[in-house]
């Protein structure tokens, strides 16, 4: 492995990929934690993640080929299986017995595949959060990814204040710098694997990503909750109500939701793997809602990408650069302290905290 | 900071950037002594330069938007007013007194920011160079702009031995090769903060971007004489008369002269801002002289920017690379020791030589 | 010097260039062994090895200009022999008698410039191999050069086990997978600079390469005999005959010939100079059968190479990356043991070991 000891946290779920990634049976390459793996789905639709180096001469494993349920390499044509055992070697007759590759172990669940990086014997597939609107009917959304070169924890700053809306993306997600000013977080909820944040704002402009896909609105009441979980999992839960309706003391009545589920797993030390969903629960016969959704997003995203790599550029430039809190902080310094203790103890005692199964609204 | 003690000369003045760099309020990111800096003139005139780190997650304060005198991070929506002192975040109330980021001490004068990267006490108006060209209406220039990815003593080095005009810049500012068997320096004389060159050439070829300006010449006396002053600035001084009138002797009649500053302000240990203006005394209501010039000049620098980059990649290949000194080079030498024992004095005792200030013509 | 000790073989000779590649005197600039090196044919016919680099400031002496067999620096116009020694300072009338630049010992042969980077005194040009159907009027071939970015150890790899045409070359050089399982090498010959292998496939499918060039055959009988030789040379002799008529007891009727010679010279750790000839002995008259066969190779040589520079960065990723043996990787361990041993013998006690000149075929 290159990263030292304690860079990530091990023994943890990641999202490695979309389901929809690895159709047709694509060798697709994708390192993680800074390791090069292989993932494909097998002939019998079995999801299998290997180390993507061949155990002869390291030649790539996801340049080879597809056999059933195993890949070839196609360099000297060593063969391996579905667990990474080398099951042929051309012109040799006998193969010993532990020759092969790593695998790891993957989860296909919810439209996810999920893997684990640390120790096997540790993957407990109850452990994976349940994000039941991945998979509903009632829900609709495009999946989507994207490539930050930057460290995974500068996106889980960037959610953990909203204020950010109010200057990034103000004339995309947030609708005007008062966000900023006019609503403020009710009290930071302190989760035992990450936290969870509200924050509400009453008789609002709308912002343009809503005012696209839903016409003849005013002013609306506006709710946010996010939650952000380890090793690097965020979800958003959105609310717009029509003003004054009093949806604040339940009132649904014309209220439309969405749901985003954001994943960053790390790719290096400073490059992540960034996938995401933005659902809605309306006009779900109508496509271009989703779609016009879809693109706002990745317009709102394009602009944190664009800061948080200049970020990433600062603290390369020099290590040495200190950051100073503000109060809305709270949050992302709580995330920082559990995942580092989280790290912490699997470092100390090779034992990993498992977590209870956690449901995803 | 990211260089190391004793990498660059800190208590001077560097030239930041040209005044017309900074109108309209453009926020301007700029490099230098490895300090990322911001640079912007305010609506009341003012320049400013800050650390281009906003204090609390080190986003970048050049993608901000100015306000009034201020700059206001448009990440999370900090404001920070001249002196760099953080005076809002949205959504708190309290602002901690101390919260802000480095702000360096400018000087606006003659077209020319300058920038002072060490101890703030210690920035004296007093010691910056007074450059009247400039700003004389006897003068006429086009100031210009390039960036090199060479350590900036190389530059120096370059402009230490007008030998290299001759193979360097043959069939743009030299004219023949005869300049460097012919033509010797005088006596090089040492300055204490630099050093002083004079070389004349009698009855010379028109070099060519003179001859594109001034028709009808046959043979020129030629009389360079270049200053170069600590950290990195230099003047050059041209003068060419019609052959055989007597020039050395003092007879002006016919004379056509030209005043050059060049400075070198570094980026990092291995890429310079080369900051240059090259002006002339006649024909003064002619805007195309002024522009033919600074094409040519521009044509010049580019056959010494390829040279000094290649040398930096060739230092950079082997830093155990040794240069062998020939006679020509009294000149750098001199001005690498006096440079060094500026920089040592500085080190030793947190002290600043206090230069008195010097007229460049 | 830049490598460390010990990191390749110093006193060696190693393939420079194709002699057309110094036609008209051109000034070109090569790395050898992390060493920059100026190759160029004086006026003269003599060809020249220098340090790049003028000894003066590091300008390249390839940006120079070449005045009979010697080259001036376009710098500031220092000139140096073929020796290296400076011979010229313009404006400068006393020279030291030391000052000039390392020259390399070349020998231009057979087409090839060959030069000695280590010792001058064991430069000893009866060790240079002996290829004589490079300049043999019954053979014919078109000489060309590639650039890896990859160490050269790992393009001998990839030719120390001729399997790999079954996968890598299945559509180019190779023919078939078929290659990979019926065809075995007889036993490897171990030589004290090298291996020599053969592998006979008896009633083959005949290659891509060979038929584009051969009309209306069938099946062949196929024989590959490759040798390797220190420090990076490699020679392939390949026969096709008609499949079935006794080629293996010496019947030749109908058959063809084809002479490989490759040579893998370090330009640095990770990466190689790769020259190659590939010359058959048949329709001599037709020179697009050379031409074919040349585009043929290039097609198979960018299969390898796009693999063999993905091994380099997965060794640059990860230097702790261990390849596991298998059979065939006989010739490869023997070659790199061997490789090893005269690296080991030139570091412990500064001689070399001289190997008898051998013959290419």
């Amino acid at each position: 492995m290159s990263a030292p000891a304690g860079t990530f946290l091990m023994n943890s779920w990641y999202m490695a990929a979309w389901d929809h990634e690895l159709i047709d049976g694509k060798l697709t390459a994708r390192t993680i934690l800074e390791e090069p793996v292989l993932l494909y789905k097998g002939d019998s639709g079995k999801v299998v993640a290997l180390d993507n180096r061949c155990c002869h001469r390291g030649a790539k494993l996801s340049n080879g080929r597809l056999e059933g349920d195993d890949v070839r390499c196609m360099y000297h044509g060593l063969k391996f299986n579905a667990a990474g055992k080398c099951i042929q070697i051309p012109g040799q007759d006998n193969i010993p017995p532990k020759l092969g590759v790593r695998s790891f172990p993957v989860v296909e669940r919810q439209h996810i595949v999920w893997i684990w990086m640390g120790d096997p014997a540790k993957a407990d597939a109850s452990l994976i959060l349940d994000i039941g609107y991945l998979e509903s009917p009632a829900w609709r959304g495009v999946p989507d990814y994207l490539h930050y070169d930057a460290n995974y924890l500068l996106i889980v700053d960037n959610l953990s204040d909203f204020a950010h809306l109010a200057f990034v993306h103000t004339k995309t997600l947030g609708g005007s710098e008062e966000y900023a000013f006019k609503s403020k977080p009710l009290a930071i909820e302190r989760l035992d694997d990450g936290f969870r944040v509200e924050r509400w704002h009453m008789d609002a402009d709308i912002p343009p990503f809503h005012k696209k896909v839903v016409r003849n609105l005013k002013k609306v009441d506006r709710r946010n909750i996010g939650r952000m979980h380890v090793p690097g999992i965020f979800f958003l839960e959105s609310l717009f109500a029509p003003a004054g309706n009093g949806v604040e003391k339940g009132n649904r009545e014309g209220a439309k939701e969405y749901r985003n589920c954001q994943f960053f797993t790390p790719e290096t030390r400073r490059s992540t793997h960034f996938f995401w969903n933005y659902l809605h629960d309306y006009n779900l016969e109508d496509p271009t809602i989703g779609l016009s959704l879809h693109d706002s997003m990745v317009q709102g995203f394009m602009e944190d990408k664009s800061i948080i790599e200049q970020q990433q550029q600062t603290l390369d430039a020099d290590p040495e650069f200190k950051m100073n809190g503000i109060a809305s902080d709270a949050p992302l310094a709580h995330f920082r302290r559990t995942l580092k203790k989280f790290i912490d103890e699997e470092q100390a005692n090779g034992q990993v905290r498992h977590l209870s199964a956690l449901q995803a609204s």
